[in-house]
């Protein structure tokens, strides 16, 4: 029973759910679909899928996160990133418009589905983790960007698509003078419109009185309502005929469930992509989660998180969805509007199902360039150039990690891009481990503190080396250890005690334990004596059981101040008793 | 000029150079070469090459390292693993006396010199430290049984022959029947020995009054006498005439010097082989390097000995020769011989050459079964079984990594096996590291120290939660630390204030910043202040730079006490004014 509430998190809210949360849930829904649709219609078309795609996407995904998710008021459903990796992707495998595309997109939203449950069932979640803040800020940034360049095409009636921001800008070149004036100014006024209803319309609600959550929310429809006047403009001036681009027919009703076609060819060519997608959408989707957890302070189990994601995106592809995480802008929608559990979502569902069912003549006359404007709305609010100087002054590593995955990105598109930022994150990230900071630390006269006898005045007797490792000992830093206590002694004949000082090293892997062995060894051979102070206590009880102890040359003392004064008490205590100097 | 002497050791010993000491190197030359003949030609019969490439690999490698190498006393040349890797990779190029796969051994020297030399440039030597302890043992273990099991069959004069351990026995089991008789008599008659040498000589003859040293090298004279008694048993029985194969005609003479071709193809495909035999390579001649260095306090430059190994290999390619590496027995040999400079290592190559130009024709009745027995006795003392209990009573996840990299080089073979080791070892290490350990701590009465509420009797406040985290805040890490504040903050609505203690937060790079401020707003959200508490100097260095100090809702304070005294200062006092009760 327990497991099954794990795994389960409706049992538990599901068990206190009355009639009153049931009403205000079904309040919010109602806000909520209106909202979604134009949403869903977007991001089918930025990733190149006919616009029932979107709604597909968007039913059967929230009622799966309905039953397996933890978080109250996440909202999952096609978002930007993930739709521009999709189309990415599928058209590696067929070209827009053919079955074979749908088909990869779909497949992508089973494969990435599976892989998430995988993950969780395995509880990889930290795998995540890799994907650091900067890489994950700049791809994010880079993929704006691209989306953005890839929607002027459509908003302006011009010919232009690629796979990277750099492709889409070249192939939109040649077709520049070939602007249709009709799709133009319909998209150019939606897109000065809705800025202006994201910068100008909340403080001027607010100003004729309005609350701020409210006005919040109504300048939220902003969508919608340039949406509803520029379908009816279209319908009304004839503009379909002057070559505005239209929706046209989306297929009425609710899709037929049916399990995406299993070939392994496929399969494990979208393999990489879906990993990619998944992770993306994992780290987007835990972190708008903790988001929103935070401020009702409820918990959020991140592994139950990858189960719930992967789930929806199964759920997705067995309803001829493709691939969806949870959304930063639907999930903030869902949540002002005052979601209480997860009930909302799955009313939402429900709303978007009877909007398949009887609203799709209406989007007939929706034209593309509408949908270009709001994408782009949406994602420029993404793009934070800024944030590689900020990195760059705030960590060097950081942000030209940044930096490699916008650049790569930009140029070659969001694999490649994401990729390289990875990769390179984790190898700077080895990099830095593998030279931890070592300080040689002396006496500070007065007291019975060491410190670096760069930064300090201390007193240091040459006969003994101090050496503070600032890091655990592991493998990535084990020779380099034994390589620098080599050189520390080999350069000073003096030396007859090296003594290591330990309150950071917060483990010792079999590795960095062999190498105190080899370092113990070596000392010894040339007349030098190895001591330890200040370990740690569980360092202390797994050296315990090793030879390492019994070979020793020294002893392991409790502080730095002991292990000098059992060495040379004379030097030790008349430092102690000394008035401090201040160095220089 | 000083950049000369970084990149040209040989400078700085060169100059100092005198008489005495080229006599006694001379003498050292003498020594060496004797014992290295055997040793080449048996590695070349492991890798599946004609007896004089050992040869070959044998001169040029220590000239070049007499000019680059940084160790006085290190010696190159071929070794077990180094052999046994090269032939696994020309395997899968030709079959074994083919021109093509002599081919692919020497070019698998260059690829793996110009790697390294690269590496050296780049001062990328600590590629190496990702093979962790654990799993270059358990490479050399299981390479070592893999290498005797293939040479059980020259031994006995069967066929047997394969990629892995697994392999060799299969190949084998069909043709034990077909033992020949004389072979295994020379072969096994050879194997006892040398085991007896390696166990019972030594012992023997320090017991008949001989120096510990001096009976030392005696008995590594060992192979030098099997070789001799046996070649002169089938010379004067004619033994060849009854199966037994012997090494036959060695072509005289010094290698022509030549650039080996270069085919893009064969290169790629032997990359990521050749990347491996160096970084395996290179870590066991930095070891050996370092642990002779420290007998004599001197300095060992692990970048240069990059490029020194490289210019070794480079060398070993355009003379023929296949990849070579700073070998434990042979550098012993040297240094136990008195070796003082790599002078000794180049008038060795000379030895060599001497011997290449005027002695194979004594190599003609060499049996193969007593180059095999070498070659068991050898790699035996390589294998540590025992090392995998262990380890793995030290650390389950080093243990793990160990056994695997065991199991998968005996089953699959070296590079799989390898690339398996340092792939898990380096996930386990992600894992761990993502993981990190944060305790939750309180005030040890009667003291101004706080503890883990887990293992000390200490007292808290119910709306102060103090955690201590022993770990840098870094990207693998700052979800965790994110995730478990959110949860430890949902669990208990009393808590009003959150303080972390950073005294081993050595580092917090840009994520880890990121999540400090995602902590903070949520806390904030929640109504919880966030306090920090003993951040070291460096990283309040960085902090102060940054937004982070203006938006945190607490403070920064000194230690862990003023933070708790700050915010209760009733209870801080009264709690240290109390007696210490111990827990339980």
């Amino acid at each position: 029973m327990k497991l099954f509430r794990k795994y389960l998190p409706i049992l538990t809210w599901g068990a206190e759910y009355n009639r009153q949360t049931m009403v205000n849930d079904l309040i919010v829904a109602c806000i909520v679909t209106v909202m979604l649709i134009p949403q869903s219609l977007a991001y089918a078309m930025l990733a190149g899928l006919p616009p029932q795609v979107g709604l597909y996407a968007s039913m059967a995904p929230l009622l799966m996160y309905a039953i397996f998710g933890t978080s109250r008021t996440l909202a999952v459903g096609p978002v930007a990133v993930a739709s521009l990796m999709t189309a990415a992707a599928a058209g590696t495998i067929a070209s827009q418009g053919a079955p074979e595309y749908l088909g990869a997109a779909i497949a992508m939203a089973m494969v990435s589905g599976l892989l998430l449950v995988g993950m969780g069932m395995l509880r990889l979640g930290f795998l995540a983790n890799f994907l650091s803040h900067p890489v994950i800020s700049g791809f994010i940034t880079a993929s704006g960007l691209q989306i953005a360049m890839g929607q002027v095409a459509p908003l302006i009636g011009i010919k232009g698509h690629g796979e990277s921001f750099f492709d889409v800008v070249q192939s939109m070149l040649p077709h520049l003078g070939d602007v249709n004036p009709a799709t133009a100014a319909v998209g150019i006024t939606s897109l000065v419109f809705l800025f202006w209803v994201r910068s100008g319309l909340k403080p001027l609600l607010q100003k004729i009185g309005m609350g701020e959550r409210s006005a919040g929310m109504l300048a939220k429809l902003g969508p919608i309502v340039a949406i509803g006047l520029t379908t009816v403009s279209v319908w009304s001036f004839g503009l379909a005929d002057q070559g505005v681009k239209v929706v046209g027919t989306v297929p009425k009703g609710l899709p037929t469930l049916a399990m995406p076609s299993f070939e392994m060819d496929l399969w494990l060519k979208i393999l990489v992509p879906a990993l990619l997608i998944s992770i993306v959408g994992y780290v987007e989707s835990i972190s708008v989660a903790l988001t929103l957890a935070a401020k009702r302070r409820q918990r959020i189990d991140p592994d139950q998180e990858l189960i719930a994601l992967g789930m929806s995106n199964v759920g997705s592809a067995v309803s001829g969805g493709f691939p969806v995480t949870g959304g930063f802008s639907r999930s903030i929608v869902n949540f002002d509007a005052g979601a209480e559990t997860p009930a909302a979502g799955a009313f939402t569902a429900i709303g978007i199902a009877i909007a398949t069912l009887f609203l799709t003549p209406l989007l007939y006359f929706l034209p593309n360039a509408t949908l270009a404007a709001t994408i782009i709305v949406a994602v420029l609010s993404l793009v934070d150039l800024g944030a590689v100087k900020h990195t760059w002054r705030y960590s060097k590593a950081d942000g030209a990690a940044m930096a490699a995955t916008i650049l790569l990105t930009l140029i070659e598109g969001v694999e490649l891009g994401l990729i390289t930022g990875v990769g390179l994150s984790i190898f700077l990230h080895l990099y830095k481990t593998s030279k931890p900071h070592v300080a040689v630390v002396g006496q500070l006269p007065g007291t019975m503190n060491f410190r670096n006898t760069l930064r300090h005045g201390v007193v240091t007797d040459p006969a003994i080396l101090s050496l503070r490792i600032d890091a655990s000992l592991y493998f990535p830093n084990a020779r380099f250890i034994e390589e620098m206590v080599n050189d520390a002694v080999a350069a000073n004949s003096k030396i007859r005690h090296v003594i290591l000082e330990c309150p950071a090293v917060n483990t010792i892997d079999s590795s960095g334990l062999e190498s105190l062995e080899a370092i113990n060894q070596r000392l010894k051979e040339g007349d030098v004596n190895l001591h330890l102070a200040e370990v740690k206590g569980p360092v202390m009880d797994r050296l315990l059981g090793t030879h390492f102890l019994e070979e020793l040359t020294g002893e392991v003392h409790l502080t730095q101040y002991d292990a000098v004064a059992r060495i040379n008490p004379e030097l030790a205590i008349s430092t102690m008793e000394k008035k401090r100097v201040v160095k220089g």
